[in-house]
């Protein structure tokens, strides 16, 4: 099944808002915590998200449609927003992630693209061939891999605390933890 | 670590409005699809979170004040939503859900829990002796797996869609599948 551009579009455009309800002026007891060394808060997360609108996703959609598979996509650099996130508050980043997202999906529409230009092929560094359709669906994923991640990594904080319940909680069994 | 009220009432006041950024309006692609026969959608799950409302959670914690360990919870009916949200649509639930957890946290603040109650022990059909600490954290870290599950439910739309990035995303290889 390949991805659906207003279905794709219409969850992308949510990601912010989601974000903002769930984490702006939350106390910090969740927010700047993460699930051991090496792990992200939501904090971070919300960084990543920025980097990933910066660097990524329509970053390499330009790619494949100005140079198809001539040329791969630039490596992704995992801890790329530890410097851009450094002194910023978590209200500021969600700031910043609706507005880039916002700015990539006015970019998006823009391009207007066709059945056959989702349908294009670029390269990426890792993965060999991939489509234009298939980079949109895991734009998409990607928010909520991010999203799972964000709710599994506050609830680790109350892992000890729900005593008994922890066997019938599924976020506390997940292991789902991709390289994002 | 014990859970801490005004983190918990913290969280538990936002999840009407998370799930209210992500699924209103969405397109039925997403809210209505489910993760194969006996799973829920998106829809199912809101519906599961009004019946817990209504009949778990503060239920069980009115209990615990008044009966202290001398009469077990009622078990729970996993499947008890489905007559319940039959005809509604998204939205009437969301709406519903938004009203049943306001109304609930409107009780729980009337109740001016003190430490000493926290720590009263309430009988649970399957897990013996729960203190109502506990308690509270597990309703707080339900609404976290359901995050997680709906996310994880929405992401399974496009397991196909995203191509070989499928490795990547976390999301897609989640084993945290909890009897909610």
């Amino acid at each position: 099944m390949e991805q659906n551009l207003p279905d794709t579009v219409a969850l992308l455009r949510r990601t912010p808002a989601v974000l903002n309800a769930l984490l702006r002026d939350l106390p910090e007891a969740w927010t700047l915590r993460q699930e051991g060394e090496g792990t992200w808060s939501p904090f971070d997360v919300v960084g990543h998200l920025i980097y990933c609108e910066r660097t990524d996703w329509m970053v390499r959609a330009k790619l494949v449609l100005q140079c198809g598979e001539t040329r791969p996509f630039d490596r992704f650099d995992r801890w790329g927003h530890v410097r851009e996130s450094q002194g910023k508050s978590l209200g500021q980043l969600l700031d910043e992630f609706a507005r880039v997202r916002a700015e990539n999906l006015d970019e998006l529409r823009a391009l207007n693209l066709r059945p056959e230009d989702l349908a294009r092929r670029g390269l990426h560094p890792a993965l060999g061939s991939v489509t234009l359709s298939e980079l949109l669906a895991a734009w998409t994923v990607h928010d909520l891999t991010h999203l799972h991640q964000i709710a599994r990594v506050m609830a680790h904080q109350y892992r000890e605390a729900v005593g008994g319940w922890g066997k019938f909680l599924g976020v506390l069994n997940c292991a789902g933890h991709g390289a994002p």
